[in-house]
This record gives structure tokens, sequence and C-alpha cells, in this order.
């Protein structure tokens, strides 16, 4: 582990690389220029080479990164060559969806508890587990060791399972509700707010109807 | 509106300092600093003035950013002023909370058509809409103006869905499937990797773990 202190900034980036060097795996060449790279994941070429080099990677002159190699180095560097043990905390329409979802068990992530406060909910299949009662969570979190819980409650029940979540000594937190939590310095929180990439798509969208392409004046 | 073009990953991060804009407002003064700010984004503050810049807006030396005028300011280069008819692309778990997500409607985005394939699922109620037959997608989109539409599908349905979505001419593509899709260049695709967030707090969570603070080792 390289023992130059890596930004923030730069950890918040490093799934994006990684995002973008799972998805031209396989049909792209064994390395990648930091040119394509940074294209590929929406950010200058020197900021790449810059963060890359925090992880002690500094690819070859005219030949780039092995693909390969890199992503294990950015996996290792994020954590994500161990399991991780989550636990997702209400089960509602989103608690379903995030139990679904293929992507976390891929990067290492494994939901190994679900809990709600509804008695209808408590003991209902939630995959191969049983929804438990969230007064449960002080013990599942220390047999289960989950260090990473993730809140998908309603706005209002949020902050009450934030201080649920902190009293069993979980010390990571994903908030899909949409409001801010409030947690002790040394628990972290990341917000999910599914409307950016929405917000990106509106820019480029205002700016097609500002100076229409041909095939969109055709359609109107 | 600037003449200056945006650079792509301007453009990515405005939604992270309109974010953290929402998240201080009322609980801070009438301005913000740009370091403040930054640190709320993630981001230094020299990137945080210089991506401000393409917005024409530089703040006041000492005193900062008029937080309010900044909100509009961002929300207008974004397209957020104005409202955007959005489809929904699979009624699952996924589709359901997504149409029930308070985020959407605050930022502008109107879920005004939810389609599937499953004939169970189609005239159920989702909101105030009634699920449609994803054949009827050219004719509500066009009727409905619907500029952005979002895929909730498993992922082998993703592609067909596009490929639809191109066919019904529309330009703007949120993608939850967990795969690339292909579409025309002049078709914009943001794609959603819920894992993204996850990874940020397993780096900061592996650095806990190899030099554990005093109520970590208390714990063990």
């Amino acid at each position: 582990m390289n023992s130059r202190p890596i930004p923030d900034a730069t950890v918040g980036r490093l799934p994006i690389y990684l995002r973008a060097l799972f998805d031209v795996l396989g049909d792209r060449g064994a390395t990648i220029s930091s040119e394509t790279l940074a294209r590929l994941s929406g950010v200058n070429a020197a900021q790449l080479r810059k963060d890359l080099s925090y992880l002690g990677t500094y690819g070859t002159r005219g030949v780039g990164y092995d693909v390969q190699y890199l992503m294990v180095q950015i996996s290792r560097e994020l954590g994500l060559t161990q399991d991780w043990p989550v636990a997702i905390i209400g089960f509602g329409n989103l608690g379903h969806a995030l139990l679904n979802y293929k992507g976390f068990a891929e990067r290492g992530f494994h939901v190994v508890a679900v809990f709600d406060t509804l008695k209808s909910k408590i003991g209902e299949k939630a995959g191969n587990l049983l929804v438990k009662h969230i007064d449960e969570l002080t013990d599942v979190a220390g047999s289960q060791e989950i260090a990473i819980a993730i809140i998908a409650t309603p706005a209002p029940a949020a902050q009450d399972v934030a201080d649920r979540l902190v009293e069993a000594r979980i010390t990571s937190i994903l908030n899909f509700a949409p409001c801010i939590i409030n947690v002790p310095p040394e628990v972290s929180v990341r917000k999910v707010d599914l409307s950016m990439e929405l917000q990106i798509l509106s820019f480029y969208e205002q700016r097609t109807k500002e100076s229409p392409p041909v095939n969109r004046a055709i359609k109107a």
C-alpha cells in the first residue's frame, strides 16, 4: 500500500476509473492510454495521471496502462479485494431493488441482513434471508461483522435509523433517503442522489434543443 | 447563457455543487466561501472556482458566493429551471422505487409514463399513471414530449429497450441496468452504478481497520 495519503477527491474518482476499465475489458486491447481512460471517465488526462500516481502507477510512455493490472490495483486500493458484509435497512421498493442489484456482489458487497420496522415485513423472505426487526440490529451487526449499512427508508425515518446504526457501532453508512443525517465524525456517510445523472442529461438535452441538429429538426 | 463551452468534466460536477448548496441552504449564512463549498463537494477550491468561472461566476473576495444566486445559476445552466417529462421503462422494484423517488420532481424531472412488457403489469396503477406496454412507446413519447427515459429493466432486456427508445426519438437515456447499451452518437446515455458510493465507503472502512482508532479497538 502506498504511503502517500490519497486525497478524498482522488478516492471519489477511483470507482469511476474502475467502472470505465470494466467497460472496456474484453472489447479493447490489454492496455489503455491515459487519454482514452480519461475520456471514458469524464476527466482530463493530466488529472487521471496524477490520481493514478497516488497508487504508484505511472503507465508506460507510448503504451499506456495495463488494464488488468490497473483494475487489480484500484480494486485493492478501494478495499474491493475483500468481501464486505452489508445490511439494508428498509425493505420497501428501494430495499428490494438494492437487494436484487447485481452490481453489489460483483464488487464484493454482500447483503447479509435486511431490517425493517413494519410488523408485516418481519420474517418476510428477502432472497436467502429473512427480514429482521431493527431492534435486532446491534446483535446481528456484531455477529455478522457488518461494517457498512444502507439506509433505504423514507426520509422521516432516516435519522432514527442512523442513530441506531451508530449505536450498533457500524462505521460506514450509505444513505439513499433524500435528507441529511447527522452522525459522529468517526462514522463515514455517503449520500446517493439518484437525480444527479438526470441533471447531466438535462444539461445536454437543453443544449440540443437550443441548437437542434438535423434529426431533431426533422422530427419537429 | 455563457458563450464559452463548459467542459464535460465541469458539467459532471455541477450537480454535486448544487446538492451541496441545497444541503447548506438554511443552516448557514447567505454566502459560502469557495473553500467550504469545495470541501462539501469533495473537490479542491481552485477546481471549484475554475468550474464556476465557466458560468461567469466569480464570487466576492473575502465573502464568497451568494448561495441562492449560485443555486439559480447552476440550475439554469443544467436546464433545471424547466420541467422535464421523463419515462420509466421497467416497472419492477427499481421502477417502483424510482417512481416514488422524491428527489426527481424536486429537480424538475416528472415521470409522465411508465412502460413494461409483462402482460400482468400493463394497466397496473403507477402513482397517478397506468403502466403501458412498451409497444406504445413511440406514440406516448411523441404526445408527451418525452426527452429523457430511464431504463430500469434487468440487464438482458436493456439493449432492446434502448433500441426502442432510439426509434421513438428519445435523445437522453439514464441506464440503471448493469450493462453497456449501444446507441447512435446523437443520443446521450448516462449509466448509474449504485455500487460506486459503496466503493468509496469501503476505501475508508479498510483504512480504519488497518489503523484502528480507540473506539474500534475497544470494540474488538
